[in-house]
């Protein structure tokens, strides 16, 4: 797998280096073409990173995880008492329950409406084939998506291009230190919430899965923040969580949440968070998300109880299990390994491919919708067209097939929004197989095509149009200006060649075609995807049949073994296509061969300050770079003993806000003399630091001002990471991104007077393989030759 | 939970500096009491640590899992072919299949011999007791157990005493970085496999759970190095294998195989490792302990189909799921949250209760263990007779009921060894319902009391009776010298007062009481062991119950919680009793209040060695020292520009182990020079300096030799992980900790001529809260100070 992930990363490059160096925008609309990147950057090692956000490029910020032990920190922390330490502890697990709490009643919320409103269209549209008013009944139907579609689209477009798709990739960067920005907004949650009902609603082959994830993240960043950007909360008490590391662990249970609400998996959304958006993980935070998940799970589960007695409209038939296939007892053969082997094989290969066609189309998409906001309109208006269309006029190629006698008269034909046996456009005593599965919502045309104990119902040409037609849509809906998930539409694709194979071995297998279905579903998931366990459990507890584990557990682990050997998982190409840092968990073996030093030496000299520095000089500095920190580097007047006077010490960095935040504050001295503790804490709390607010630009200096002087050393985190010049650069990427760091300071290697204590200063950006090949090419060949060996 | 763990600590720090500075061998067999703890260390750090193994004190050394980046390395992977690299991606997975078939072969065969000899036994006391024979009944009952305890207990006390008790808390251990000595041996192996057949069919309180955990992962470390220690492959391509990370990884999967082995739980296992076992964590590893569980669970599938016909005696009967109880609906009102809430509360406290009444009887024991092999055996041996007496005498005490006549005849009364209803000395049509839970199996004791649908069958005496029973073999059985888990005697003691309180609730639940009884066992699981989603999953692959799930979360968090308001998990407890140096998660608070130099300035100076240096002065260095890893401290003839002649510089470190084969293999120059590439490759090759073996004592150098040098570049790791001598302490231990380290160098702060590059080094020792705070033992009192506010 790592083999191929550097394999991706290399097409990338070569087509960098064909296109030269960019302007600074980053983009050269003119040469766009499906062949090259949409976003370039110039050829080094760039601090000032542009991605891809909702087809605008935006320059986005890392996050910062480490601990930054100032000395207001330390006394922060030493003066705070034990009720404060319970009043945040208890606050941690509220924030925890209110993110449980409120996704699970907007999933069920976003239920309701789905089930409600597509209901109602299916029954009315119904009624119109009933009474073989077929013309009619495509115009309303058509109507209504097309409606539904526009809501979606108009608010994606114009209010919130960042709830446009799943979110999920986004999600994973955030979890890695990069913030994306507009990505956990209000408008942004509102938006997703509106436009998911849309959009499925509109019977687009889409899923509410990735929006619900990206609505759980939302809802967490809002309650961390106390609010939307403008309007939150500034209770002393709430302000403790205003940190990188508090709002990273309550994403994370919101993503968690999400998928518990998603899939009413409460295990599997934990365990999704853990292995596939995650990049820390500790195991208090384990239990939280275990919380959170447990609470959407008991909410998810009382609403269900609540409807079942009809007081939701079309919403509340069936129970907490969605595709529950208990029903059949799982009995193999050794003969059945078979059929498992050939699943798991077309899993993965169709896995890869989907996900090598979806980055085409991707691509194409992306260039359309960078030509306005009208285009994006209309390529999501035409795909719901082309949807409405095929989902109508293909059940009519279907032939109508007897019910069986066996069945009661209430189960088959059925012509409510609902069940198995669709009677559409056949006379009574009959069914349509085609428009079970496309007459329906796509919950329901899950359930059908999981169906166990009906070997019979679907026709393989039904099925193969099934396929056919989702093949289409799962490639060509995606990328439309809707909030859309991933994940059904899989699960559609993967399920009608499951349960093909099924017919196809007939009477050689002892596999009931419903389990076919599902381990489809599974295959093609991790085909595309490439999760294994999570996956595991998500499916368990969608269909509740623990017999089918081990059948799974195979099936999900060929399937990822044969994707990767194609392409990276589907979300790993979302994240290179939208240009997001993401930093890789493995160092690729060339980083071995390179030094940091070696990388320090071809970026721009660090730019240091002193401890007790002027004014001027700050404001200086703060306006002619864009860096984000400063190492402090201090010849101290009284060193240690044994060490000659100057003997320069790295005292720590100081963060750019923090900067800002003096000069903001005006925390200036008369004299160059060092504070007392006392001093700083009149102007600042631990809590303002915090705060990432301030640009250079709001701040205004007086020219006496600028002669005077600052005090760094209370603001400085005092013990920055640092790697020895001679690290190689994938142990230091290892550091950087176990530890979660943000800046990572070089130290010499050759102690002598006159040696400063800090040679440079490592980011992410820095880090990643794509900038380092870049800025130096050689190491690519060596790649090259290594992999031809 | 931080709190409790620093309170935990802090007990031992107290006691320790009662007890002052003890010998060096670190016990003080005079003074040992119950308060006292088993082992005492100087008042230093020290790097020299002791830990109770077996009840044997012995010398443990740390484990390296970082990646020595030497010459030597670098070139092997240049110089390795992709054919090698697949070869070896190959190996790895054959390796995870074969932990996988061997650990799930060795678990069938040990429920096999299990359920056989446990069942003929039973079978030979029911035919004694219908006979109304009832003393020979006894005095074979009696025999048969005191035998096959005898055979458990010889062979652990004589051959293997590592292979005593369930294994769990040294292979967490290990996965943090701690070698225990003898613990992944065949013998032990063997030993454990024998003893946990013997000690299980001797209807000891105690499961084949933690065994088959400690079983896997044996047969993963054997496996890895390919074979015994004495008679191992020298095969080259297994070699590659003979590396601490390969290991680790490795041991994981027999960990998660062991525990899917034990709960016929695939997933559940896989996060067991996940939650409770494993330090560092990988998505790579994710997948291949998932590989080697789904192995495992086919085995156990395959064998159960094969034993299904009858072929394997009185073994085969039950499906997959262990304990089902999915023939129930779960339906639950708001009214159920109270029970729920109170199973959650009784299990929290009376987890820690136990965990701190075991803490206690293990105390007990260790000095009882400690006189000598006899005691150890006649303590296993009376436990043994204790046990038999109550299980045989006390369902002479339980009245006998009535059989529900809507039961079929064969299912009230049963006499077999397996069945709900036993009849014991009852007469026909009656049943003795404390026989059907004591004279059983465990297993079958479980799945009693689990029975869903009889919600009259257990009268609460009896239910009483049995909880208090177990709650005192429970307590005293664990800590005897054969192969015991703490799993079940944990599930046998929570499923009593589970059950006992859904008899208690009546007509006021819905909830069946067999649920209950599942309810009670996580509960009292939560409260000892602290696992939540583990734990969670496999109770839902036990007892196939989806429904139950948000149940069973809910219950799992409040035990968890309550428990953790009390003590740490019963495996952290073993780990400190053991006084095994694992390095916890959190950094203690004060640890941010001390630095890296202050810490460094209490050792002994470092030792640091130049890169080319005299034999003469390496053999000194290596006996008068005990360190693992020297710095590597170089002032070059030719320093880079700008720098003054005799510049120092830090080169690396260079490993003991490389050094004792230097000497071995005698690698020495006759004049001082820097040796080129091939002359090293000559010699040595990376999966040499792989092996961690030789002593100096067995080095002869003469006296010649002594004068000539050594050139150590070529084998020092040019990357060694630093901090600056400002780091604080909290900093360092996690870099320490999420990195895997085993030697950290600390480089100073000040940047003059004369310095030297590294002023300390610190290891494991050096980084545990208790060594610290009894090397300055004022943290002390400012942490009681910060805890008194």
């Amino acid at each position: 797998m790592k083999e191929d992930s550097s394999q991706f990363a290399e097409t990338f490059t070569t087509e960098d280096m064909e296109g030269g160096i960019t302007n600074e925008n980053g983009r050269d609309p003119e040469s766009n073409s499906l062949n090259q990147p949409l976003l370039k950057r110039n050829r080094t090692l760039s601090s000032s990173p542009l991605a891809l956000i909702g087809a605008k490029v935006s320059h986005i910020e890392s996050l910062d995880y480490e601990i930054n032990e100032n000395d207001l920190f330390k006394h922060d922390w030493r003066s705070r008492s034990s009720v404060q330490v319970l009043q945040y502890i208890f606050l941690k697990w509220t924030l925890a329950f209110l993110v449980g709490l409120l996704t699970g009643l907007i999933a069920t919320l976003i239920n309701l409406a789905v089930e409600n409103i597509a209901g109602f269209k299916l029954l009315a549209v119904a009624g119109f084939i009933e009474e073989k008013r077929y013309l009619m009944g495509f115009i309303y139907f058509t109507g209504a998506n097309f409606l539904l579609t526009l809501v979606a689209a108009v608010l994606c477009v114009c209010f919130a291009p960042t709830a446009a798709g799943p979110g999920i990739p986004e999600i994973k960067a955030y979890l890695n230190g990069v913030d994306t920005p507009n990505m956990f907004g209000a408008t942004t949650l509102i938006v997703k919430i509106i436009g998911s009902i849309g959009a499925v609603s509109a019977g687009l082959d889409l899923g509410k899965e990735g929006p619900l994830v990206h609505i759980g993240t939302c809802i967490a960043s809002l309650l961390g923040q106390g609010g939307p950007d403008n309007y939150h909360l500034r209770w002393r008490w709430l302000r403790y969580f205003n940190n990188d590391r508090d709002r990273r662990d309550l994403i994370t249970c919101g993503a968690s949440s999400g998928v518990c609400a998603a899939f009413r998996a409460p295990v599997g959304g934990v365990l999704f968070a853990l292995e596939e958006v995650a990049t820390w993980w500790r195991s208090a935070l384990l239990w939280r998300t275990f919380f959170s998940t447990a609470v959407v799970a008991v909410v998810l589960r009382a609403f269900i109880e609540y409807c079942n007695s009809g007081k939701c409209g079309l919403f509340g038939k069936g129970g907490l299990i969605m595709f529950d296939v208990s029903n059949v007892t799982v009995k193999y053969h050794v003969m059945d390994i078979i059929p498992v082997v050939i699943i798991g094989l077309i899993g993965g290969v169709l896995g890869s491919l989907y996900n090598y066609l979806l980055h085409k189309v991707l691509r194409l998409y992306s260039l359309i919708n960078q030509k306005g906001k009208i285009y994006k309109l209309l390529l999501s208006l035409s795909v719901s067209l082309f949807t409405s269309v095929c989902l109508y006029g293909l059940p009519f190629l279907a032939t109508c097939s007897p019910c069986d006698p066996s069945l009661p008269e209430s189960a088959c034909p059925t012509t409510g929004q609902t069940g198995n046996f669709k009677q559409f456009n056949c006379p009574d005593g009959y069914y349509n197989d085609l428009a079970s599965l496309l007459f329906s919502t796509n919950d329901d045309a899950v359930r059908n095509i999981f169906s166990t104990n009906t070997p019979t119902e679907f026709h393989p040409l039904s099925l193969v149009i099934f396929f056919t037609l989702y093949c289409i849509l799962g490639l060509f809906t995606f990328g439309i200006a809707v909030p859309s998930g991933l994940f059904l539409p899989i699960i559609l694709m993967g399920s009608a060649y499951g349960r093909l194979l099924g017919s196809a071995m007939g009477s050689y297998t002892n596999i009931d075609q419903g389990l076919y279905a599902v381990l489809g579903a599974a295959s093609l998931m991790a085909g595309s995807m490439r999760m294994t366990v999570s996956l595991c459990v998500i499916f368990l507890e969608l269909t509740n049949n623990l017999l089918l584990l081990p059948i799974t557990m195979i099936v999900l682990l060929i399937a990822k073994t044969a994707g990767d050997s194609f392409n990276p998982s589907i979300y790993e190409i979302i994240l290179h296509l939208k240009g997001l840092p993401f930093l890789e968990a493995h160092p690729e073996p060339w980083m071995r061969n390179l030094t940091v030093g070696e990388l320090a030496d071809i970026k721009p000299a660090v730019v240091t300050l002193h401890g007790l520095e002027k004014v001027a000089r700050i404001v200086d500095v703060l306006r002619n770079t864009t860096h984000n920190g400063f190492p402090v580097v201090d010849d101290d007047m009284v060193p240690p003993a044994g060490l000659a006077i100057g003997a320069m010490a790295l005292k720590g960095l100081v963060l750019r806000s923090h900067l800002v935040q003096i000069l903001k504050k005006k925390w200036f001295l008369q004299e160059r003399r060092r504070t007392e503790e006392w001093e700083v804490r009149e102007k600042f709390t631990w809590v303002d630091l915090a705060e990432r607010c301030g640009r250079i630009e709001e701040v205004a200096v007086t020219k006496d001002e600028m002669e005077m002087y600052v005090d760094l050393h209370p603001l400085t985190n005092t013990t920055p990471y640092t790697v020895v010049e001679s690290m190689s650069v994938a142990k230091a990427m290892v550091l950087f991104r176990e530890v979660g760091l943000r800046h990572l300071l070089i130290v010499p290697q050759y102690q002598a007077a006159g040696v400063s204590p800090v040679v440079g200063i490592l980011t992410r950006q820095d880090l990643r393989a794509h900038n380092i090949l870049t800025a130096f090419p050689h190491l690519e060949k060596s790649k090259r030759r290594e992999k031809g060996n």
